[in-house]
C-alpha cells in the first residue's frame, strides 16, 4: 500500500487523562488522507534516539480503548530541547521525509515546534509543525481552556466535595495542596461542586493572589470560628508580592533548614508546614494536609466527558486545519466573551509565535482577592468543562 | 403521632463513602416499625453533650441524596470512651428511654457497645445495642468484608490504574502510601485493575509481610531494570519482623531526627523517606512519592455500586435481625469459603464479644511473601467488591 505522505506524531510533557483522545483524533483523520502514520516513542526523545512505531495498523477497537486510557499512549518526555537538539530533530524529520509533525504538548512544545518550523523554512524544506495543546494547568494563552484541564478540574472538584463532608463529619482544618506552578485554575476548580454557602473549600490560595502567612492564619481562624471547621485549597505555586515561591521561602527559613534535612525536599513540605503553623499558632489540634499527587492528571475514571470530546475534536480539527492552512500552527479553543451563554467549544488556529513561551494566569475577575475565593464569573466559566454527571449531595447536620 | 419506641442512631470513627447508606437502611426499616428515630450528632460525643436530632421528618427525597453523600451525615467522632464516659452514655440512653442503640462504626464502636450493653443487663434495663460495621481498613473479624472497604478499594485501584499509565509515559519510580495501620487489604487493592503482567503496582508492601529496607531497595531495582519503571504500593502500617512500625523507625533514626525537625511529623514522611532512599542508593533520578490522603475514604464519585448496595442492606438487616433477636449484636457479612463461586453477600449476626477488640489481617494465601505481590485468591476475593463499571485500558508502547 502506497501512502501519500509521512506524518509524525509525538506526545510531550506531563500526561493528562485525555491526551490520547487527541492522538486518536489525529490518527483517524490522517488515515482518511491515506497518510503513513508514524509515532515517536517518548516524545522528541524518540526522534533523536530513533525510536519510532508505525501506527497504521492500530485497529479501531484498540483505538477506542486507547482513547479512554490515561497517560500518553506513545510515551512522553521531560526533555527540554536546546537548539542543537532541535536541529537534530529537524534533520531526522527531513531524513525520514516527514511532511507534518504533530506534537501534543504544553507551552514548551509549541516553542520547540516554532524553532523546528523555522529551520525548515530557512532550508526551504516543506514541513508543517502542528501544536496540539494539552495541559492540566490551563495556562495556554489565546485558548479558552486546554484539553486535559477539564478532567483534572473534575478530579479536584470531586475530591474536595468528598473532603467537605469528611471534614464536616470530623471537624478540623484540612489543607489540600493542588498542582499548578503559575496559574491557579486547577486550585480554583476545587470549588466547582460546592452546594451551599457553608461548603468547603472555604479558602482558596492561588499564585495570582499574593500569599502572606499571617493573613492565611487569620483567615483560617476566622472560618474555623465561624463554621467549626475549615477546608483550604492551596496551589503549590503560591507566591508573595515579589513573586517569590512560598515553598522556596520555607526551604530558606533557618528554622526549617538548619541541617539540610532530607525532608525538605519531600513532597509534602508545603502542606506539612502550613498544617504545623495552624497547629502551633492557632492552637487547633485536628489539622490535616494532603498533597494531591499525580492522580490529579491520571485518575482512571474521572475524565470529564466534555474534556474527552474536546480533546478528540481538537485532534480531528488539527488535521482539517492542516489541509486548508499549509503552514505551521497551534490548534486551539476560542476564548469565550460571555460565560453565561450556552457553552460550545469553537476550534481555532493560532500562530506558534503567539502561543510559544507565554503563560496565561487567572484573569482578575475570576477571583475574590480579599476573601480568598473564586467569583461567579469563574464558576460560570469553569462548570461546563467538567461535565454534568454528578450526584447531588447533602448531610443531616 | 405516637411512636412505638425510641431508637437512637450514631455514626463513629473515620467516615466512608457509604456510611450513610447504612444510616438510610436503618432509618427506612425502623420507620416501618413506627419507631421514634433520634440521631446523635457526632457519634457518642453527641450523647454525652446532649446533641440530638429527630430524624422522623427526613424526606424520602433527601434520604436518597444523603445515601449518596460521602462522610457521616450525622457527624462522627474520634472519642474513645472510657468506662466513666460509657456509663454516662448508658445513663443518657436510659433517661431518654432508648430501647435500641444503633452504632455504625468500626472495631472500637463494637467494644463500646459491648460495655454499654453490659451496663444495661446489670441494671436489667431493656436495651439492644446494635453494631453496624463500617471501615475502609476491612479489618473486622468474622466478616467477609466490611461496608466502606469496597469503595476505598475501588478508589485506590482506579488511582493505581491511572498511575500505571502515567509512569509508563514518563518512566521512573512511583511510590503510593496507602491507608491501613494493621491490615493490608486496602494496599493490596491497588492491584485490582491491572491488565497485563507488566502493569503496576509491581510491588505491594503490606503490614502482614515484614518490611526490610534493603530488600525493598533490591526489589525496586530489580523491577526497574526489568521494565524501566516501577510502581510501588506501600501501606502506612508496614512493620519489621518485631512488629515495629517502619515509620516509627524512621522517626527514631538519628540521621533524620537529629533536631526534632518539624517535618518529621509531616504527613509525607514515609513516602519521602523511601523516595530519597531510592534516589540516593539506587541512583534513579525520577522518583515520586504520593501519600494518598482522605480522598481514599471520601472521594465523591468513586463509591462502588456493590459496596453501596451492601452498606444499605446491612442497615436494613440490622433492623430485621433486631426484631427477631432481642439481644445486642453486630450485623455482618458472612465469610466466603470459595472465592470462585458467583459472589453474593449473606447477612449474619455476630456477638459483640466475638467482634470487639479484635483485628483481622490479610490471610496468608492472599499475598505472595517473596514477590511482594497479591495472589489470585486475593483477586478472586476482592474484585467483586469494587463493582464492574470500568472502562478497558491500554497504551501503544
Amino acid at each position: 500500500m502506497a501512502y501519500k505522505n509521512n506524518i509524525l506524531i509525538a506526545q510531550g510533557g506531563g500526561p493528562t487523562n485525555v491526551i490520547n483522545q487527541s492522538l486518536a483524533g489525529i490518527m483517524i483523520n490522517e488515515k482518511k488522507n491515506n497518510s503513513n502514520l508514524i509515532g515517536s516513542i517518548h516524545g522528541v526523545n524518540g526522534i533523536v534516539n530513533n525510536k519510532f512505531k508505525f501506527l497504521n495498523n492500530v485497529s479501531q477497537e484498540d483505538l477506542k480503548v486507547i482513547r479512554n486510557t490515561p497517560g500518553a499512549a506513545l510515551g512522553s518526555t521531560r526533555d527540554k530541547p536546546d537548539k542543537t537538539y532541535l536541529l537534530e530533530i529537524y534533520n531526522v524529520l527531513k531524513k525520514k521525509n516527514i511532511s507534518k509533525f504533530y506534537y501534543i504538548g504544553g507551552n514548551d512544545s509549541s516553542d520547540s515546534l516554532k524553532i523546528i518550523s523555522n529551520f525548515a523554512k530557512a532550508k526551504k524544506y516543506n514541513l508543517q509543525c502542528i501544536h496540539v495543546p494539552k495541559t492540566i494547568d490551563n495556562d495556554l494563552v489565546l485558548n479558552d481552556h486546554t484539553p486535559g484541564f477539564g478532567s483534572a478540574a473534575k478530579y479536584v472538584a470531586q475530591l474536595f466535595s468528598g473532603i467537605n463532608y469528611d471534614v464536616k463529619s470530623l471537624p478540623g482544618v484540612y489543607i489540600g495542596i493542588v498542582m499548578g506552578r503559575h496559574a491557579g485554575f486547577l486550585t480554583a476548580s476545587t470549588s466547582l461542586l460546592r452546594n451551599k454557602k457553608k461548603d468547603g473549600p472555604h479558602l482558596i490560595f492561588i499564585p495570582e493572589n499574593p500569599f502572606e502567612l499571617n493573613s492565611f492564619l487569620q483567615n483560617v481562624k476566622k472560618i474555623f470560628l465561624k463554621y467549626g471547621r475549615c477546608v483550604v485549597a492551596v496551589s503549590e505555586g503560591i507566591q508573595d508580592k515579589k513573586k517569590k515561591l512560598f515553598v522556596e521561602k520555607i526551604k530558606n527559613t533557618n528554622e526549617f533548614d538548619a541541617h539540610g534535612n532530607i525532608q525538605l525536599s519531600g513532597s509534602g513540605i508545603l502542606g506539612d508546614f502550613l498544617a504545623n503553623q495552624i497547629k502551633s499558632k492557632l492552637n487547633i489540634s485536628r489539622v490535616r494536609a494532603d498533597t494531591l499527587g499525580y492522580s490529579q492528571r491520571c485518575f482512571h475514571g474521572s475524565a470529564s466527558e466534555v474534556d474527552q470530546s474536546e480533546a478528540f475534536k481538537i485532534g480531528l480539527n488539527a488535521v482539517n486545519f492542516s489541509l486548508k492552512y499549509k503552514n505551521s500552527f497551534s490548534v486551539g479553543i476560542k476564548e469565550r466573551k460571555n460565560f453565561r451563554k450556552k457553552y460550545k467549544a469553537q476550534y481555532i488556529l493560532n500562530s506558534l509565535d503567539a502561543i510559544a513561551g507565554k503563560t496565561k494566569v487567572m484573569p482578575r475577575n475570576f477571583f475574590d482577592k480579599k476573601n480568598f475565593d473564586v467569583t461567579k464569573e469563574f464558576l460560570d466559566y469553569c462548570k461546563p468543562l467538567i461535565g454534568n454527571k454528578f450526584l447531588e449531595t447533602m448531610s443531616i447536620i
